[in-house]
């Protein structure tokens, strides 16, 4: 990953009348158009822009949409070593005389990206990336801009926008109050008498309530969609799977469903106007989250009719199937007469976790399920992104 | 703030049976119930506990709530220096045999602080905490707890709780879209004819529209001082206070009275079920907040009629008075009469600040401030925490 200062230094000009000239180019391709100018006279790597995923006024890290090298740079003269940690890639950086690190990655997958800094060892966090809790850390994000095919995830000043409202509920089952995330769609303030259907959506291992919003955009994909008439307006509730939480222990993933059944959808359906009976709530989560919506909805059929994998069907061995989640699946036939959708997907770059096979011996067992490809992605953020889209036209119709 | 590592390691026990005895006086002193139990044979500074801003499961920083020191560690054999930087204060760590650093602050006032971590002369954030923006960066943050005191910005599970609605304008001005806070109260939904009284709130420079919820806790302080009868049930609306963002600059607060006037108040008033009077509207920032709101109100009378400035009254020499603002100052007892209130409050602890003056100064030219001083508290969030309760009662009555 090594690149020679030099040349660098020599790629690097002041952008000013470049970035002007290719402003609405750009400003389509989704580089936000407050990155599309310089603020100072410092010179950028020619072509750059700060990633749409920075804090306010910084410059770093940088994204070159067209060749989708990301930019980073750290004032650290005193540093041994510095790398840029991307998933499993490590990005490794050069000094230049003036003690400023420069790092340049190799051309990465358009989306969402979590990153750290590691300086002589130690990973920490970019405090010039807005933050994105990943790895149950907070990490630093770059986004790689997409084109046009993004648009469906971001905000569109014609349309009308719902709200996210972050509120909170005590949790008996575990011992202390819970933050939930509730999109309410843009007409449910207009409607006062009006009812809506719930989708219960769920983030990954080491993700929170807050991914669905900050990387995975749920709120303006579902504008966007219910603006088009794609998708019926509807209430999405988005908690942390992260769950028992008690005094004497804090672990992973151990009441979900429990929580779900008992505690927050009597919660929700008490808390907002929403539509109660079965064919009016759907549950989806992606990685983890899939299997988590697994063994909530399964074996709660009675309050369930469609049920979503984004990159999270696991492998089964066909002779368990009949005896997981409870027996939900034991009658095939029954189960594919109650369920009304049983999706799942996964992106083209994700096949080492086997999801393809698992659709393959559901089906072959007798399970209709609704399969989705995501080209070109892996088990990350834009994979779920574009599932959520071909999903939610499918829920309540 | 050197200390030995043979005096850490000799006070460092298993902290198990200790602090299930301790449990309940903690709880009341603040500490998470769910900090409040060891997960694994570490042994941790004795009587200290995971700070309740770390992420979910991180066992540092620890806070001792009886000394209110911090701790911190890192696992980092090849670093050469680590320190932690919380506020103009450093705290310089030692490594042991194994490669860990170990860091212990001296007493620390309670509240809540940013901190960074310095490593090598690089300073980042720790993804181990949860993320504060401050310094217009991504910092950590540690909590060191007040006793029963600070009941008042805690969640209350025996209480009704309102909500935070996170959503989006488009802005003309910006050329952007913006993202907004509004807290409504328990009852907003309960009564769908009702409207309500606005607070418009502002955070200080390098925080955003996050910092009066996430460090000042403004949703928690409302929720139970309504539930008392302690104030009246108000909607309160948080917004970025660095508003050009333009695609040729992206600039800090220039605009601010225009964005408010011209498109945030319209937007509220169509968005929620307000009441559009000035006599219901009421404006308060905290540190460069507070000069906005003066900025924003004082040459707006007829839209609010309540001002408030948390540390955030800056010296004007006597002779500026009458025209700074508009010239909304210039008759005193014309502004004394059409202000409802107007609210200056301070920390003891930031007397260069050199509010206690400032409020002098216009007392003497003939302006009616109403005065609160928090005690032993500095520029910080413990003085807004405290001076967002003693100036909502006064509100709308």
């Amino acid at each position: 990953m090594k690149k020679e200062l030099l040349l660098i230094a020599a790629a690097a000009v002041t952008i000013s009348a470049n970035a002007q000239n290719n402003k609405e180019a750009l400003s389509k391709a989704g580089v936000p158009v407050s990155a599309l100018a310089p603020q100072s006279q410092i010179t950028f790597e020619e072509g750059s822009y700060p990633s749409s995923t920075n804090v306010l006024r910084a410059e770093y890290p940088r994204v070159d949409p067209v060749t989708r090298k990301a930019y980073f740079r750290f004032n650290a003269p005193l540093a041994h070593t510095i790398n840029v940690v991307i998933g499993n890639d490590k990005f490794t950086g050069l000094k230049d005389k003036d003690g400023v690190w420069h790092i340049e990655t190799e051309p990465l997958v358009v989306g969402f990206h979590y990153y750290f800094v590691e300086v002589d060892g130690l990973r920490l966090t970019d405090p010039s990336s807005n933050s994105y809790f990943g790895y149950t850390m907070n990490a630093g994000g770059i986004e790689v801009p997409e084109g046009p095919e993004g648009d469906y995830y971001r905000y569109d000043k014609n349309i009308p926008h719902g709200q996210v409202h972050a509120l909170h509920y005590w949790s008996d089952l575990n011992g202390t109050y819970r933050n939930i995330n509730v999109y309410t769609p843009a007409d449910y303030d207009k409607n006062p008498k009006k009812k809506y259907p719930v989708l219960y959506l769920l983030h990954g291992m080491g993700e929170n309530e807050n991914g669905w919003i900050r990387q995975g955009f749920a709120d303006f994909i579902l504008d966007n969609m219910i603006a088009k008439g794609e998708c019926v307006p509807m209430i999405v509730v988005i908690m942390s799977g992260d769950m028992v939480t008690t005094s004497e222990l804090r672990k992973f993933d151990h009441n979900v469903p429990e929580v779900y059944i008992n505690e927050l959808i009597p919660f929700i359906d008490k808390t907002f106007r929403t539509k109660t009976d079965r064919n009016n709530r759907a549950m989806a989560g992606l990685s983890r989250g899939g299997m988590q919506t697994c063994q909530t909805a399964m074996p709660n059929l009675d309050k369930f009719a469609y049920i979503g994998t984004f990159s999270g069907l696991f492998r089964t061995a066909k002779d368990q199937l009949p005896t997981i989640y409870d027996g939900a699946l034991a009658d095939p036939a029954k189960f594919n007469g109650k369920v009304k959708l049983f999706y799942a997907s996964y992106g083209t770059d994700e096949a080492a976790m086997g999801i393809g096979q698992a659709i393959q011996t559901y089906r072959e067992y007798g399970i209709n399920i609704r399969e989705f490809v995501s080209e070109g992605t892996a088990h990350e953020w834009l994979t779920w992104r574009r599932s959520l889209r071909d999903f939610a036209p499918l829920l309540f119709r």
